[in-house]
């Protein structure tokens, strides 16, 4: 008989996943014994918050990943990280250790409780799809595969709350049974696809925007196919960005409402058929909703729903209808040479660095094997003239929004993703936030390329009519002597050539680097520009 | 008519609350708007789970305290902290920005949402005695003053979300109608009363246990009267210690069962009449749960339930009981000269530093003006040989036990206590999670001297059996080297003459002082040797 954490970890190793991220305390100490015995290389953080964000991060690349924490003082401290996995549709699964069976029996007070003894797992509830203590080795086995399908099926966290006196429990292997989980109706989506043909067929001007749903669904490649056959412009947006490769002569950008690039806005919005294909209808997706995408002229199409114009298809899957539209023989083709490609509202900077100049240097340095992940503030504007290359991994938190992502993230994404050279463009608050992390990065032998935007303010929230108030400054530090500290080396950054010097000394670098770009609060890019008066706008609304 | 926001600050500045510690968002930007506006002063921190650990520490002090938070990214970060501050009764006031009325009926999707517009609230309703979304001008104070009347009496955090579109809404203001919170009843009072006194004029050998709740309802004072006026030894908990002066002559040390010292073990264990004030009966506090304690003799009092023997006193205030006790002429008197006074179970270092010497040095630097902060792990158990002295201030977690509260909490104590010189004693692990905070400390020209326990391991962890286990290892840093960068005095400690030295020039300092202080992962304090025997029985259940 399987014993139940041996049995998880193996179950895990199976479907990829060959790290965990975490923390121990006492109630998880028998839990990181059996992950210390198990396949899973076990990687120990220095603060949850960074465990959920780089097991994040592992999860987006791997399609699956693993958080192993104590109870409460561990998993209370990762919430916001899960959550954000949560609304990104990341698929995550969360070990916790908990108090054991006998203990809650026998006593009330145990260190790290906090109401009762299921609080932990009610706050779960509440940011994934599933969460249960496993407190019976009966049923223990059928509630793992449970978890551990939808997780994979609808791409979100999971949680899994282990008693420490059950963790080498013996447990009762159940058949596995898949949940009721949607399937596609074959005769629904060949209506579906026979409508979407007809609706392209009749265009004149069609487009695709393209979003993180095809990311997670693994299905780039058919994007590519199906818009090369199409021969139609393809944008993406913040959240999707790099789905598309975004040097293809087919790609115009990023689709962002009023607060896009004006091109990409006329395309989307005058064409008579636009395909959106894995699109979260966020705010920040649509330009703080100055989008004007009229519903008659689209399809829609999602892991949630499938909808073409006004009506739905329900019981058809995403990842079924790309597959079958695809493969139509009746796929109609359009000239695609006199697509206007995407242009980076970029230009090198002649001696003092820019943002402008310091992404143009970003988009020579960027190649077919960086992993890039960019944090959030005006580094995920900043995104928007960022132009990644076919093959660029590229990850950022672009609607869930929680400053902190990135240097976690970068670790995560690395151990991933081990033979893409890494950076990550982090500005100075996040950076306070989590940039301790750099001490794990050192000690696993990661070499991420860490670029930190210091003015001296969260610049995105003065960008906002605050350019006055106190509350948006932040201390400096001098990051480069920062990163001497920390085990890495450090650059100090004011001029394009330093710039340049710094990128490439990095970039062969076997430890990791900081390079401390010193810009004006002031100095903000393109799309930061011209959000910040949307969300002004907002706020004053 | 006042507004909403602004009203809010207002009260909280009338009973006591000068700062507010928090992290600006987008949803909380006319929040911290209203708030700069105020009597009050906002503290902004580098990342939130400082946040929740300084608000918590300035609540304990100033018997309420305040942290102002963006919604979800920053809220559901800072879960962890307001947890801690709910199992160790601290009166915490969260107020979170949030999406506006207009923008959820409008959009679904903005960002930073999780699950629904509720999902913070929600998971806030975990950790607090009072959640609540202040949707509506017209109900809106007899909230605030609910949440506010509860945190006080119940010394609970409560939570109120601010929709962004509301901080400046006219509201109406409410009859201050008081909730149904306890009473206390005159004759199950007296009732109570006259039985401690019977047992008290029969008993040989009494003596009192005092912990955390007397210092949450400031009734230090009265235990002291109240100790003076029996004559009897007073121990205290590691939760509650400092509630009773540590340098006076009936005070015994730390009761912690089997673990703790084996003199406060006798006395205690063996009194016919055992006064319990304000305890929290928790496995730490108990010795993981090696307590002999014997109902038959004791007098349990808390805010909670007032118990003699196997029968309970309903309807009884604490304060009303431990007022009216000390107050009766009828109290009995012990002769107190031959009471064994706590010896902290420490030796100089001669040479090279250890942990005995270390809190050698420690409690000869200790004095009446000294605000002691200890942070989890190894530091938390060493309190038990930390000798305070009359009116010394002493934080630490010691029930919740979430490492990463000392560096943050420091912060929020001396901003509440500012006359006093505060000292910070923390593990290298506790100190990675939330370290870099000291920019915080540096920004406010505050100079909490930090003490740092440099041994590279999760010593507390491996102490439990798991001595070779690599995820007890932690990375090192030169904290010395980093104090620097970070705008402090960094003092590297091998010697006792050295740490003399540190700590003299660290007391004159006017800005923050690490003190490195390198010790072997093996040496621990008296009472983690004893305690990790214990643990370790616990694992293996």
């Amino acid at each position: 008989m399987p014993q139940l954490a041996p049995h998880i970890f193996d179950i895990l190793y199976q479907q990829g996943v060959q790290h965990a991220f975490g923390i121990p305390g006492d109630f998880a100490l028998t839990l990181f014994d059996a992950l210390a015995a198990s396949k899973i290389e076990p990687i120990v953080m220095t603060h949850e918050p960074c465990v959920g964000f780089a097991a994040d991060a592992y999860s987006r690349i791997r399609g699956l990943g693993l958080a192993v924490v104590t109870y409460s003082v561990g998993g209370l401290n990762m919430v916001n990280a899960v959550a954000g996995a949560y609304a990104e549709k990341s698929p995550l699964v969360i070990l916790s250790g908990g108090p054991g069976i006998r203990e809650r029996r026998e006593h009330d007070l145990l260190h790290h409780k906090v109401k009762t003894f299921d609080t932990q797992r009610r706050v779960y509830e509440e940011v994934t799809l599933y969460a249960t203590t496993l407190t019976d080795p009966k049923t223990a086995d059928t509630k793992i595969h449970r978890a551990l399908d939808y997780a994979t099926t609808f791409k979100r966290p999971v949680y899994l709350e282990i008693p420490r006196d059950l963790v080498y429990a013996e447990i009762t292997e159940s058949e596995h049974l898949l949940p009721p989980i949607k399937r596609t109706d074959p005769d629904t989506l060949t209506e579906a696809v026979a409508e979407t043909l007809e609706m392209l067929q009749q265009s004149h001007s069609p487009v695709i925007i393209a979003c993180v749903e095809v990311h997670r669904f693994g299905l780039q490649e058919q994007l590519l196919a199906l818009a090369e056959k199409l021969g139609v412009p393809v944008c993406s947006t913040m959240l999707g960005k790099s789905v598309f490769p975004e040097g293809h002569p087919q790609y115009i950008g990023i689709y962002n409402g009023e607060a896009g690039d004006l091109n990409v806005q006329r395309t989307i919005e005058e064409s008579d058929c636009v395909l959106m294909l894995g699109v979260f209808m966020t705010d920040i997706n649509l330009g703080m909703f100055t989008a004007h995408l009229n519903p008659s002229c689209t399809v829609y199409a999602t892991s949630e729903r499938i909808a073409i114009k006004h009506h739905e298809y329900p019981n058809v899957r995403f990842e079924d209808f790309i597959n079958t539209l695809l493969n139509s023989p009746d796929l109609p083709h359009w000239n695609s040479s006199s697509i206007k490609t995407m242009k980076p509202r970029v230009a090198p900077s002649l001696g003092k660095i820019s943002m402008s100049g310091l992404l143009y240097e970003l988009n020579q340095f960027i190649d077919s094997n960086t992993l890039l992940v960019t944090d959030v503030g005006d580094t995920l504007f900043a995104a928007d003239d960022i132009q990644t290359q076919q093959g660029t991994s590229f990850l950022c938190p672009a609607f869930y929004a929680s400053m902190g992502f990135g240097i976690p993230g970068v670790i995560g994404a690395q151990l991933a993703d081990p033979f893409r050279r890494a950076i990550t463009l982090v500005g100075d608050g996040a950076f306070q936030m989590t940039g301790m992390e750099l001490l794990t990065a050192k000690r696993l032998g990661l070499n991420p390329i860490v670029i930190v935007i210091n003015n001296g303010s969260f610049a995105s929230l003065q960008a906002m009519g605050y350019q006055e108030a106190a509350f948006v400054k932040i201390p400096t530090i001098d990051y480069a002597q920062l990163a001497k500290v920390l085990g890495g080396h450090g650059f100090v950054i004011h001029t394009d050539t330093q710039l340049q010097q710094a990128l490439n000394i990095a970039r062969d670098s076997e430890i990791f680097s900081i390079l401390d770009v010193h810009l004006s609060p002031e100095d903000i890019s393109p799309a930061l520009q011209r959000l910040s008066a949307l969300f002004a706008k907002t706020l004053k609304g």
